[in-house]
């Protein structure tokens, strides 16, 4: 049986939590039912005003760069995911590199080269392939015992391939993967970066929602050299999918990659250059009203009221990990620096897989897995804002109670 | 004073219609409220085979070619817009014609070509920026005086591709575009692209609806060559934004084009090649689960529910239309076929500016305009399910009272 409700009971414990709650809900309700189509500034002002305003609060909640913001030479825009918001990130780099070559003629395979860690996410590589980069030219940097990106292995690639008369233009770095923990030390690969003339973006789906807590603004540190940077309201922010936070340092460079105006799409306000048309700032044209959802959940929470959902999060998944160290027949493989638990059974791949079949197949709760020094080795994600900690017990209980079962089989 | 609520009075003809209905947006509200994320099989077995069954429906609603069926070889996917579906089926073609090579080495800009009609919409450039083609290597097809894609003028640019050693790799074909008709004779480009193992897009965005009437599907000769077909629900089938359906012939070649697996989203179902797994099928990896809003429109409409909706918008379109050729001021430029009238005023560009103006700045409706040999046209783009004839004439009261006005103060 699988349990794949992802909201509800809160024993969801798999991949990342998608939460929703109710205001968000409302919110998106209102949307659907407005039914306006934000694509330009003149096809729905408001929709694109309260976009650019909620976007601005998120610069100033998180303590984020001040060049994100609006007011200055960037700006934020809500994407579906942030796999959309790399790719467009990425093609942003591109051009910028390419000096806008690569739009008009198409890119020069083999010849520009981006990086990430070995622990990024699968979209990275998947945006390389839409963009034309290919995956060939995508350097999976090796990481550290902590899964973070080794800054001299990236110097040292990027040295090679100038020397090989390619043209590194763009890095993504990772602040908490899904998989592990993996946090990339984001103002060294940004000095190296600077050196170089490469476009640094930081993607931090799923951590990024933790800067609204002063004690783990670490997860934006070095964020000053960022020139874009997408976390995920829809995983950890109460508010439901799709409301993915794009930001860039230099809307310019953004907007030129991506802007076609066709005469059916001209008006006087975007001909004045007074307003933001979103549209040049994704992929698609067209775009829902978004930012109500997470204006909603913004005035509906406050500040301190996201921060306690956080804050509880991350107690909780400490308290498991805690659980997991004291059980001599188990181990906790990440450190655990915010709201993922990553462990296993010392008994090997095959114990680890029946406990994870068992867990799931009870119907009890929801667990994924990945694999780290090639180990299997089971996540535990907690962010559902209904997830007590009797849940997070009861997890563990069945964990173990597999645990004893695959013992007992054996 | 800008008209930008695309919904409400009924008064909205420019753009296109970005319908709602009550189903729909309920059906949203269950989506928003669930909260899964449907990226894989597995992570909402639900939201994967409601969304297959609703478009395997439209299949058979539509007349659509019985290779589009998920029994068959094909398959259909809801993505956000017909931007982003535009864009997969270019990257299907692109690794089809490249062997995949493109994936993993990046594309060889300036072999690879594409086509399109000067008709098209600017998202098929777009979409060649984006995955590494080019605009340059885009082709704009001539059309004939009814603005569809001249097949000659087509096969005669693939012979001057193919002899300068070039790969002709996709046409994208339209059906009914936003400035006037439009209608590509799809299957004679289809039978030149058969013959060069070229990929055939074919995008109805807006008129694909119609197909749900016998008498209007013309809008589909020639589907059978198609490789991939979209339209949008989200314009003219009473569901709200977003939700734009794409269907494939082979979705082998699509899931082979998209597809990463990486280990934290293997699982039992998709390793044995059993499901669909509707991450592979589009550019981000999350998705709502956007079938609901489509399932609960089509079981409360009823096929014949929505048959009269659009066949009441087509009629107030000619009955427009008609008014229009009955006011010597005035000529339309359009054939229309289906809901949009391309019209003007006879006494020049200024004269259907004021127009224009006067009539978006009155509060009262809203236009937009597209330029037919290359003279302003207005366009009036009839599409809300509760725009009724009395709107229809106020419409054009306000446009003769602009008209009027405009002569006055010359």
């Amino acid at each position: 049986m699988l349990f794949t409700t992802w909201n509800e009971p809160p024993l969801f414990f798999a991949f990342f939590p998608a939460n929703n709650s109710y205001p968000s809900i409302l919110g998106d309700l209102l949307s659907s039912g407005l039914g306006v189509n934000g694509m330009l500034w003149a096809t729905s002002p408001a929709a694109t005003e309260v976009e650019t305003h909620v976007m601005d609060w998120l610069v100033e909640m998180m303590g984020l760069p001040e060049a994100f913001r609006s007011t200055s030479t960037g700006g934020g825009v809500i994407q579906d995911t942030a796999s959309s918001a790399s790719l467009v990130a990425l093609i942003a780099a591109r051009e910028r590199a390419t000096g806008g070559r690569s739009n008009a003629a198409g890119v020069e395979g083999g010849r520009l080269v981006a990086y990430t860690s070995t622990q990024a996410h699968s979209s990275i590589e998947k945006d390389a392939r839409i963009a034309g980069i290919g995956s060939d030219n995508l350097r999976a940097v090796e990481v550290d015992a902590a899964f973070a990106m080794r800054p001299e292995r990236l110097a040292e690639l990027i040295a090679a391939d100038k020397a090989a008369g390619r043209v590194p233009f763009c890095v993504c770095a990772t602040v908490g993967t899904t998989s592990a923990d993996g946090v990339d030390p984001v103002a060294e690969i940004g000095k190296i970066c600077r050196e170089h003339g490469i476009w640094l973006h930081v993607d931090a789906a799923m951590a990024g929602t933790a800067a609204l807590c002063p004690e783990f603004r670490w997860v934006t540190d070095g964020f000053e050299y960022a020139d874009s940077y997408v976390f995920n309201p829809h995983k950890w922010m109460m508010t439901n999918f799709d409301c993915s936070a794009f930001f860039v340092r230099d809307r310019r460079s953004l907007i030129s990659a991506l802007s076609i105006v066709p005469e059916y799409l001209r008006n006087t306000a975007s001909d004045a250059g007074t307003v933001i048309d979103y549209r040049d700032w994704q992929i698609p044209l067209g775009r829902r009203f978004r930012a109500l959802k997470l204006w909603f959940v913004i005035r509906a929470y406050g500040v301190s009221g996201l921060q306690d959902v956080v804050r509880r999060h991350v107690a909780l998944a400490r308290e498991f990990a805690s659980w997991v160290e004291a059980d001599a027949d188990f181990e906790v493989a990440n450190r655990v620096p915010l709201s993922l638990v990553c462990f296993r059974h010392k008994g090997g791949d095959a114990v680890n897989q029946a406990i994870l079949d068992g867990a799931n197949a009870s119907g009890r709760m929801y667990l994924t897995h990945t694999r780290i020094d090639d180990r299997l080795t089971l996540r535990l994600s907690i962010g559902n804002q209904r997830t007590q900690r009797e849940h997070v017990e009861a997890a563990w209980a069945t964990v173990r109670e597999m645990a004893a079962k695959a013992a007992y089989s054996e």
